[in-house]
């Protein structure tokens, strides 16, 4: 049985999890594929320090160089994250003809172009399956399960973090601030949770899957992100009474052969699968032009699942090395110069819920209700809601509207023209609705 | 670029879209995969009759066998189903040399470990993703995605036809044979439902997706079926009633190194992801040992669907082709001869739904749960229903209970007993619980 030699770079969480998956994983990885997966080493800065795992003291190394170039290393297991020592360690891994595998979606949706072209240059597979969506196989389901199909458009609930907040705040009616504590007091946000709720993990996700489903490099800089900081619970209540759920969603869809990514929290109906996804969990619904809509759902984080998404790139790279065939014509991720039309943010269509504090005199709904028809937005319902106290002496009320399907630039248009006339307290707050 | 030649046998509904599919989108897959897929023939007793795709006639041929082991066809994509001339064909193109597609659940199930075997003799791959959930890539995922994971179980919905008539029945309330006529006249079912209803096709699947987890060859004769044919209405109610839908499950787990494979009506909480599976959707959940749940869903039949599958496994045929590497230590189907310990019938252990027509007497409710008692099923719920004037005029009130955990053999002596001693009017019915 031929042994493929496995160097992981970068000891933290996932980094033992996948040592210890393949420790343990060794016979049944044997049983199923007929290879032996050998761990040659594990890099690390700190290798003093108890991981909970048996890796054998002689197998670890601070010198993460040495390792991803040593000759009896066949696959590289990039695990520290970020773009400094990550992109040198994977660079002089591919250049010394090693395969890679690496979960780092920042460095991938930054740099990816770059280093899948030197990977082709070189000969070398370069996975990354455990950049998005943790253990759901949703990277192999758009290179290979879903290969005949023009991808129609991606809707993804990928960072677990936001998915917890807003479970609770739907529930529990919480603010955002107590709920967003009590989720770093748990474990389930960071110390430093902007990453996460600004929006940008997810980002760099869905830059990750747009750039496999339509063949190109979609930099970060080409999505349109609004997090979740901050939303207010009314919203949260409003969108429960009206049957709907707000989920931080990444939205990536061709329309016209020009591309729309975004991440927004929209409102997503009750009876719509991806409602049902709550706490830490992730699910991507991808539309095939044969499938139809196909969905996947799991754990998108955590120790586990991440490892078992390396483990299973490590082992389809180390299939390719072992019949010598790497980089065996897999449906590639996009060279650097792939070329797409972006679709301007104004010409996104979706139905979209708006709020507004309508100024409590005669006619003034009729007078919004006219500003949006004249920018051609129809209404598709329209609720006015008890007022606080506070809104009560200051003569304004809550009202909740949605729309029919509208340009985003209209909606836009709509509003400043509402608000320029002082038909509204202030600039309206809106949301797309799925 | 490397050309592959595709030959189809079989001008059905699934081959005509698998050579659309092919024709069509050959411009996507050479980007995608770098790769020429080429449609060489297509083979088929009536070659006469529109498809409604534009196959060139000169493709299309009646020796089916012919085009199977023509030297200008790398891939022979099987799709007459059945287990007569599609074994023949399949030899056939194995003995050449040739790599085989097929969707033929029914063929695979039967005489999969021997259809392997000689596959891996003659060096080729035999791909069966089509066969288990339509354009869903569950086959994919267990092969390559969960690799890492032991599976400790799989839930499925994987009929269609049967899933459509329970949502139905849990929508409307009709009656089993009602629901069936009108699923004929909408061509949900077929003429002969037998192979949907009785349960048999999902036993099939069942086999497959318990082959492709536990690496051993699993015959339908292990599998215990129970399918939905004349499913009382009622039971459809009091499950609604108590929180629950009714859905045709298979399943497949292991535990303590025994292997249990089932396939019945079960009913599953209306909050569990499965519960949300309507209509003629599919969906499977895997449990691996590192990922926790997964979960997969879709269109599990229908032309387009289905030919998204058997393309995804012609082009991932046609990558090993290409490269020089057939068979590239893929994880492999087992082969006939692995052994695996069948957990018995009576071992299994779940919740029970069971309803019993108790004889109106004073203390009856208590005889029958101090019989359950005593054969150690717990109680945890019971309710009485509202008799019909028929079964108050025998003297016998219908009673729903759900049990807790409990063995089915224990189940079974308990209501063998309760029946022997009058308690009820006859055999209570009962239904496992998820």
């Amino acid at each position: 049985m031929r042994e493929v030699g496995v160097g992981i770079i970068g000891f933290g969480t996932v980094g033992a999890g996948v040592a210890d998956g393949l420790l343990r994983g060794a016979a049944l990885i044997a049983r199923r594929c007929g290879l032996s997966v050998a761990l040659r080493g594990v890099a690390d800065l700190d290798i003093a320090r108890d991981r909970g795992v048996a890796v054998p003291r002689e197998l670890l190394t601070t010198d993460a160089l040495a390792l991803a170039t040593r000759p009896d290393v066949d696959v590289v297991v990039e695990l520290i994250g970020g773009t400094g020592v990550a992109d040198e360690v994977i660079r002089a891994a591919l250049n010394a003809g090693k395969s890679v595998v690496t979960a780092n979606k920042k460095l991938l949706a930054e740099r990816g172009a770059a280093l899948f072209a030197l990977a082709r240059e070189r000969g070398a597979d370069l996975y990354f399956g455990a950049s998005v969506g943790g253990g759901i196989p949703i990277v192999r389901a758009l290179r290979d399960g879903l290969v005949a199909n023009e991808i129609r458009a991606i809707h993804g609930i990928l960072n677990g973090t936001c998915n917890y907040i807003l479970t609770r705040m739907a529930r529990e009616g919480g603010a955002f601030d107590d709920v967003l504590a009590d989720a770093q007091r748990l474990g389930y946000a960071e110390a430093n949770p902007s990453l996460d709720i600004d929006g940008y993990d997810t980002a760099h996700k869905i830059c990750i899957l747009a750039s496999l489903a339509y063949g190109v490099s979609v930099p970060l800089g080409d999505v349109r992100v609004q997090g979740i900081r901050g939303l207010d619970p009314v919203d949260v209540r409003y969108a429960g009474e009206l049957g709907y759920v707000i989920k931080l969603l990444a939205v990536c869809k061709e329309r016209e052969g020009r591309l729309e990514v975004r991440v927004n929290p929209t409102l997503v109906p009750k009876e719509h699968t991806l409602a049902a996804v709550g706490d830490v969990f992730n699910a991507v619904m991808v539309e095939g032009s044969m499938t139809g809509d196909t969905l996947y759902y799991g754990k998108g984080a955590g120790r586990e699942a991440t490892a078992s998404a390396v483990i299973s790139d490590i082992v389809s790279v180390a299939r390719h090395i072992a019949v010598g065939a790497p980089r065996a014509a897999e449906p590639l991720p996009p060279l650097a110069g792939s070329a797409y039309t972006l679709l301007p943010a104004e010409e996104s269509v979706s139905r979209f819920y708006i709020r507004l504090m309508v100024r409590e005199a005669c006619g003034m709904v009729g007078r919004f209700a006219t500003i949006l028809g004249d920018h051609g937005v129809s209404i598709f319902a329209a609720s006015q809601h008890e007022a606080t106290e506070a809104q009560r002496a200051e003569g304004y009320v809550p009202v909740v509207i949605l729309t029919q399907p509208a340009r985003a630039g209209d909606i836009a248009a709509a509003l400043t023209e509402i608000t320029e006339q002082g038909i509204v307290r202030s600039m309206p707050f809106h949301l797309c609705i799925l």
